[in-house]
């Protein structure tokens, strides 16, 4: 513990603070969910006109505020980069700053709801605008005190030159949510362009970098980003940081059915005895299908969570463009619980059951291809990210992408299957719940063997000289 | 990386795996208090009734689920202090551990409100007895591949025997669960003494050791207590862990209520134009209350969470005392979301609205209490358990002691004011709300002073030798 507390007794490692506002901006990002998941459907209504209705508002909120969060957990991870030891004053700062990003998903509903109205606007811009303020005073208190600096900038010559870089970019958000809450009096939807452009800029320059990068080849960094390397968009994010988020997220997710199972599905003891003739178990089975939904989510998440931690102990190094489709990975991640839901509440064989089945394949397929996305993409760059093992030719290559492609693939053919044979559609998806997890026990074994019948198939006499 | 990827290829540091648990355990802890909060009170009501209504069944069915959610939090503790390292299997087992430990809470509202139907027994005796054999499955495992055990278990000669005194530990409680679901079908009172004894033991036997401990000097440990060390209930807690399972607890509460507003706050937009004649900005002041009490309760989680914060970067090791005065400290923590939501549910000037008050700051004060009395029982023996600097003469003793103290002093303050000034406590409490956060931040001004103050009262001529 001495280490932790440097020379000025008020200092403190960062380490704490960090993780509990990674845990609150990841509670953040999935809560939006739960709007979405507890929307009545009727059994009469068919499920297409509801998922239409829900497509509009609730998961469009969704979708945004767990983009918005991540943006500004992103600034956060930036921020706190430059400032690696934090005291009692920072501290409080940092909880009014993450007060406020826990409001925003409210602001993003009022916006859905409520599209006309410029009301969820101001209030989204006010929330922004203040949090600039407050990571203003943070960068300011900070560099007023350099030993809460990291290294890097406490021993550069030109540190009033790095505030101010700093602080234009912090301010940039801010400055654009200003100009949209005074345009959203004029001119509404203009505003709601500025915000797009907020949100997604930061992703599409990204995406463009990354592209171009691949296309034309390295770009040579100019001396002075070279300078401001610690504030630049495209250093790599804190590979703890996106551990620790995405941990929040699984977590979150894979407990969000048991909240409801606890609150809803307890029967209440007159019900029992009027309907149930006092038999509780009688009364427990009209749930039945609420607990598979619950073990089937919770058995799913464990697994896609044990994916990304078997991938995230290869990763050396965690490049904004990994973080983005990490993102992706964990969003269509929080939509799982709702889709597991979905396909115990319509009857038996019916055309709602059969989608909502489909529905819960094309979001795990989604889930794991983004995670397998991260692994190709870190391929691409393999001598500063990968661990060797899992490079080209590495001893565990084949084994990760067995680990990573086995969910998308069983996804795809359990969606394929219900196509063809929709009468058996919840069999097979049961069956598949069943068998996935001790697909995953064996696997290893499973590689091994296709590997050697790979050998015997292709090149025999190789196959001879190895063993 | 290379550090965590340990000579077998397929083993791998622990440490994530272990951050996974605690966020998902901390969840399940404080989930039951969700349907406490979501209880319906009825205006015209007498808020008593409906508290005693809520005492009988659902704050016992909170507190239970917390106390045996630590319980087995500890025991995971435990069990990986000997296993140090994982592979792919375990991580697997340990997720079909936790999916069971998730489901504990279900099992207790059923026993809750069904006391004298037995199914509710039987399902937590047969997912504890699951539960205890993943875990035998666990150290079969382990033991059968000793690279994955602590080093101290590594080079230790006896190590079969140190796997009977582990599996005899882990299947304690399943036999125990495994006589009250017998005893069930006879007697079933008798059940839920057995149950009882399974959840208090733990920490009745600590306190009697400590209370004889402290009352008649420490007891000399056996020789062969010592060999057992890493699996003996009074070795200390992992700190890092404690950590951990803390900042998921406050994490989970600080956004219990922003989960509610979310949802039930946004109007509907039939029902802003019919009633309030379009005007979303009256239709959202209808809920005012509930965006006050959501910030006040997420400032107090969040301070509670920056003195438990000061609190442990002072600690150097863990005792298990500390961590049962802890678990109660963030059992009270996690009944304020509610008590704040109740503070503005009533009319103003009722008798509902002072008693929710008056609830709000007792839960306060026993929340902060516990955390002061964490900070006591490390003082008395300090010389292992804390930072020189909070000793007793320690340079911040003074300041750590103002910062526990500040919110029970507070919450007691308030609560005798509201008792004579009752026309006036909401006032008084939104004042305390406020100002509680600008204390913080000019405490340690505020200390020294007091320091200077006390000094030039009692002892005039040493102050002038000091400066």
């Amino acid at each position: 513990a001495s280490d932790r507390l440097l020379g000025h007794s008020s200092t403190q490692s960062s380490h704490r603070l960090l993780a509990y506002s990674d845990a609150l901006i990841s509670i953040i990002a999935t809560v939006m969910i739960l709007p979405v998941a507890h929307t009545k459907m009727e059994d009469d209504e068919e499920l297409r006109q509801s998922v239409q209705l829900l497509l509009t508002t609730k998961i469009a909120v969704y979708l945004m505020t767990f983009l918005i969060v991540t943006v500004a957990w992103a600034a956060h991870i930036r921020l706190f980069q430059v400032i690696v030891r934090i005291d009692d004053c920072l501290a409080l700062l940092n909880l009014a700053c993450m007060m406020l990003i826990t409001f925003l998903p409210y602001t993003f509903s009022l916006m859905a709801t409520f599209p006309e109205n410029i009301l969820g606007i101001l209030l989204f811009c006010g929330c922004v605008m203040v949090i600039g303020v407050i990571q203003s005073v943070i960068v300011l208190y900070a560099f007023s005190r350099p030993f809460l600096l990291s290294e890097h900038v406490q021993i550069s010559e030109n540190q009033t030159f790095y505030k101010h870089h700093i602080l234009k970019v912090i301010m940039r958000v801010p400055l654009m949510c200003l100009f949209a809450s005074i345009f959203s009096f004029i001119f509404f939807q203009l505003s709601y362009v500025l915000l797009a452009i907020v949100i997604f800029l930061p992703y599409i320059s990204q995406c463009l970098k990354w592209c171009r990068s691949k296309a034309i080849g390295q770009v040579d960094e100019s001396p002075e980003s070279m300078l401001f390397y610690t504030y630049l968009p495209n250093e790599p994010l804190s590979k703890e940081r996106v551990e620790a988020f995405s941990d929040g997220v699984y977590a979150i997710v894979a407990t969000l059915l048991i909240l409801d199972i606890c609150e809803d599905n307890v029967p209440d003891p007159t019900v029992v005895k009027e309907q149930f003739g006092g038999s509780l178990v009688a009364a427990l089975q009209v749930y039945g299908p609420e607990y598979l939904a619950y073990f089937g989510s919770f058995a799913t998440v464990g697994l896609l969570w044990f994916v990304h931690h078997s991938l995230f102990l290869h990763v050396t190094k965690t490049t904004r463009f990994m973080g983005l489709l990490n993102t992706f990975s964990l969003a269509f991640v929080g939509g799982l619980p709702l889709a597991y839901q979905l396909t115990h509440e319509f009857p038996r064989n019916s055309r709602n059951e059969l989608e909502a089945i489909q529905i819960s394949c094309v979001i795990i397929f989604f889930a794991g291809i983004f995670q397998l996305c991260i692994w190709v993409a870190a391929l691409y760059n393999e001598q500063e990210t990968l661990h060797p093992y899992v490079r080209y030719g590495g001893r565990e290559h084949a084994f990760m992408l067995a680990k990573l492609a086995l969910y998308p693939c069983v996804a795809l053919g359990t969606f394929f299957l219900t196509c063809i044979l929709s009468r058996f559609s919840a069999s097979i998806f049961h069956l598949m719940e069943i068998t996935v997890p001790f697909a995953f026990l064996v696997l290893r074994l499973l590689v091994r063997v296709g590997l050697a019948l790979l050998r015997q198939i292709f090149c025999p006499d190789r196959s001879d000289l190895r063993t």
